[in-house]
């Protein structure tokens, strides 16, 4: 076992002896989605104040409206929400390279075969952290599928710990 | 603002009052990433012991790799990271429905312009929790870009909060 894995299995080991909210009910209590990065600055449960079983918590990789269209849908077809926010946040990842850069680390990194695996892979960086945050809104809002859902777009500051209306 | 809205603004104040770790690398300083669903059930920083800062978390509808194999590729090439643990979840909502009745609930839901946005869309549901684990890794391991990276698979239990090693 790696640490990372010991450290993850200890670590809930600690959790489990305390949990007494095995009976939430499956469809998330408040109706929300939160979409944001998988940067590892960001707590979402803790910096966005979400209660254990209140909303759905949406991951990747620069917090894309795009990559999370299967997650959105599901939140809120199959599941009930009405709500999404969209956190976007400062000093991305997302915003220090570009799908030419993205397939040349891979390349250089893990070698021809790896790098013809993501030769088609768009990774939806982008360059203006705000202008972005409007876009994906936009995008979102542009569906029919997204009729009758309230979509906001956000920017946490990681070096604050702040969050701030966009649109 | 909606009184989601109002919740995720004042418990953000609250956080940010408190709030001293504005000086955290971009990079996981613990080199791995946690991928897992988006369900309302899942604290993964609680649960998993995540500290900020430690790891990469990328939260999607039923953890699939497929999804998440941009979310990966970047974590794992721009940002260094060179372990993944993933893990799904008992009572997970993928394993309530098909891709006939995804979309059939968007047409129902939203009606029939809705309906043609997600016609080709793979809502990546399954129906053996255990085995889709497995599946899953199995599948990321074939990557050449997954070359050197150590994989993992693990089943949280939503009842009792523990986690357990499939893979």
């Amino acid at each position: 076992m790696t640490s990372v894995q010991k450290n993850f299995v200890e670590g809930n080991k600690e959790y489990a002896a305390n949990f007494t909210q095995g009976d939430l009910a499956l469809p998330p209590s408040q109706k929300y989605a939160i979409l944001t990065c998988m940067d590892a600055r960001i707590d979402p449960a803790a910096a966005f104040n979400i209660t254990l079983g209140a909303a759905h918590v949406i991951r990747n990789a620069g917090a894309s409206a795009r990559a999370a269209f299967r997650d959105i849908v599901v939140s809120q077809n199959l599941l009930g929400t009405t709500e999404v926010l969209i956190v976007k946040h400062t000093g991305c990842g997302m915003l220090t390279f570009d799908n030419e850069g993205g397939r040349s680390a891979v390349k250089q990194n893990k070698g021809d075969k790896a790098a013809e695996e993501v030769k088609d892979l768009d990774f939806l960086t982008f360059q203006d952290l705000e202008e972005k945050v409007k876009e994906d809104v936009e995008w979102l809002k542009s569906k029919a599928v997204e009729e009758g859902i309230t979509i906001t777009g956000w920017i946490y500051d990681c070096k604050t710990g702040k969050v701030r209306s966009v649109v």
